[in-house]
């Protein structure tokens, strides 16, 4: 069974919360790409004067980036009501947003932040995106962001040491041998489609959606000579097991559950699932790597990230000095915080449920 | 504006989890009930096969209790879909739960504690459910237990000194003035028509709803000599005031947000709403008296009711030594546990849509 972990739940100073400005930098780049989509694309003359227009967020965390962006959504498709019928169609109509994550998710922080004066009804989703989570054909508009990369669990495969695809003494598939990385590239591709074939049934035929993908400029395969922030992880507890501080067991039966795609292969892995429509494919250089760039911040953010996931695993005190040694090794050598060392990337993707 | 309050989250020793076998008692009483409820007056005929059929919980808590009468719920409609149609149909159908209560409700331990094999997808619903949650004619089964007597606020007049209503000296309404005793009984009739005119608005029609509702075998009117738990906990709270632990105003301050109706009380608000025919109604001699035997136990079972709001008011020190005074009394005076001083009755009742 896939090992179920979460962003780091509440408000606190190590929350996702409060450090999750390197995710929330993309709003400001992506606002006027889904006012312009909804404006142009979403087909609202289907929908009965009664009928209420539902949202869901995919992989939500604890909600405040999710707040910002359900106010985009929501704000332009009340827009959209307002300019194509009478003022009072579109002031009764109803909106419902589904908030979704892991069970394990902090949905009492989501619940309590949600804005006072919203216009939509709140609900939550705990469940696995994987899998079907709403009634059929009942979704108008689906969104995910910072989250698809997150897979549903470590290829069978890379932690199995009788397997040719077995990892010892890596924690990813950045740079790993061929085996490894196509264990992970499929459970990638097997993912994705899971999730499309899930958001095909719920989606109205019509409906959008919109995904904010996180990927990489190029690829991970052998020939990537690592420089992400889990390469640095990796070298940080290879050295720890050096110390003794952890064993190299323990490592090598520890593999993130995160696969970074690319652009042609996330192209390809839509156009194989056959459901959906590309209205419109676009990558946007992570505006996140200009938004923080303080060695504290940097390590802070990537601990509210792979704090729970790490800490099942490790345990906390190993953790800690992790994420310690990570922010040292970051202010000795703040080149490595340089924009243009992040190869990291947001691929824009607007899908529409092909008719039915 | 109302002051939010939940049980006691979590499962810990404090927890409503672990202190609700007082509430959970009567469902052994209402299983049989509802199951035939369900096979003779559930309308399925105008669902479509694609149709899924939505269940909602309103004031949930953290859902042991509510598990179990989802499972009866789902059992028993499952049955009726089985027996009208065909098999393939019945399979076929999908089945929605949402899960209401406060946004202060601790929604993790509900979500984290949900049955892995469960027939029904889940959803939290978070907000009162003396306002409107659910899409309009989106609901097929209502069920609510242990929750309608929650106000949705102290009436406000029973707190303003300049008020005849003003409860100096009492908590709630038992054996209170008349113009208390009014306060209160307006409010609740108030509560009772918007949660009905809510939920009147979410069920289809024809739409069952199921109610438990906490209530007394007689009037809590100034006629009333009180011997129920909130009357034990006034009189701890008067004499911690005599010794100077908490001060008068602050008693003076503080009002139950509760009210315990009788059986006329309630046909009569759901006969003046107008939107339900009344199906069945009948009172249970409350079976979570015969369960909850013990002292401790039983201080326990309010402890996790009404932490949460006593402590918002009074801190948690105060609440510490009032509940310690309160399981102290009964050890002292095992008397007030006899099953026949508890005048504690739940009213069932079954509602339906009418047609609209």
């Amino acid at each position: 069974m896939a090992q179920l972990h979460a962003m780091t739940g509440g408000e606190g100073p190590l929350s996702y919360a409060q450090n999750s400005s390197y995710q929330r930098a993309v709003m400001d780049v992506v606002k006027p790409i889904i006012e312009e989509e909804i404006t142009t694309k979403l087909d609202i003359s289907q929908l009965s004067p009664n009928d209420s227009f539902w949202i869901a967020d995919f992989g939500c965390s604890t909600g405040l980036n999710s707040f910002l962006a359900m106010h985009i959504i929501t704000e332009a498709i009340q827009n959209k009501f307002q300019s194509a019928s009478s003022i009072i169609n579109s002031q009764s109509r109803e909106f419902y947003v589904f908030f979704n994550d892991h069970v394990k998710n902090d949905f009492n922080t989501l619940f309590r932040s949600l804005p006072p004066e919203r216009p939509y009804q709140a609900a939550g989703l705990p469940g696995s995106f994987h899998k079907r989570l709403l009634p059929k054909a009942s979704l108008h508009f689906a969104y995910s962001s910072w989250a698809l990369h997150w897979l549903s669990q470590v290829p069978k495969a890379v932690t199995d040491p009788t397997s040719p695809a077995w990892n010892k003494g890596n924690v990813y598939c950045g740079g790993a041998r061929q085996e490894v990385y196509d264990a992970y590239s499929s459970q990638y591709a097997e993912d994705i489609d899971s999730f499309l074939e899930a958001r095909a049934q719920e989606l109205v035929s019509g409906g959008l959606m919109a995904l904010l993908v996180p990927a990489l400029s190029i690829k991970l395969d052998p020939s990537y000579k690592g420089e992400m922030v889990l390469d640095h992880i990796a070298s940080i507890l290879m050295d720890m097991a050096e110390k003794g501080r952890v064993s190299e067991e323990k490592i090598d039966s520890f593999n993130f559950p995160t696969y970074y795609t690319f652009p042609e292969e996330l192209k390809a892995i839509i156009e194989r699932n056959g459901s959906y429509n590309i209205e419109r494919m676009e990558v946007l250089d992570n505006p996140g790597k200009y938004a923080v760039t303080s060695a504290h911040a940097h390590a802070s953010v990537y601990r509210a990230v792979f704090e729970d996931l790490m800490t099942n695993h490790f345990g906390c005190e190993i953790v800690d000095e992790l994420f310690e040694t990570y922010r040292l090794k970051l202010e000795a050598s703040p080149d490595l915080l340089l924009p243009e060392k992040d190869i990291s990337i947001i691929i824009f993707v607007l899908l529409k449920r092909k008719l039915e």
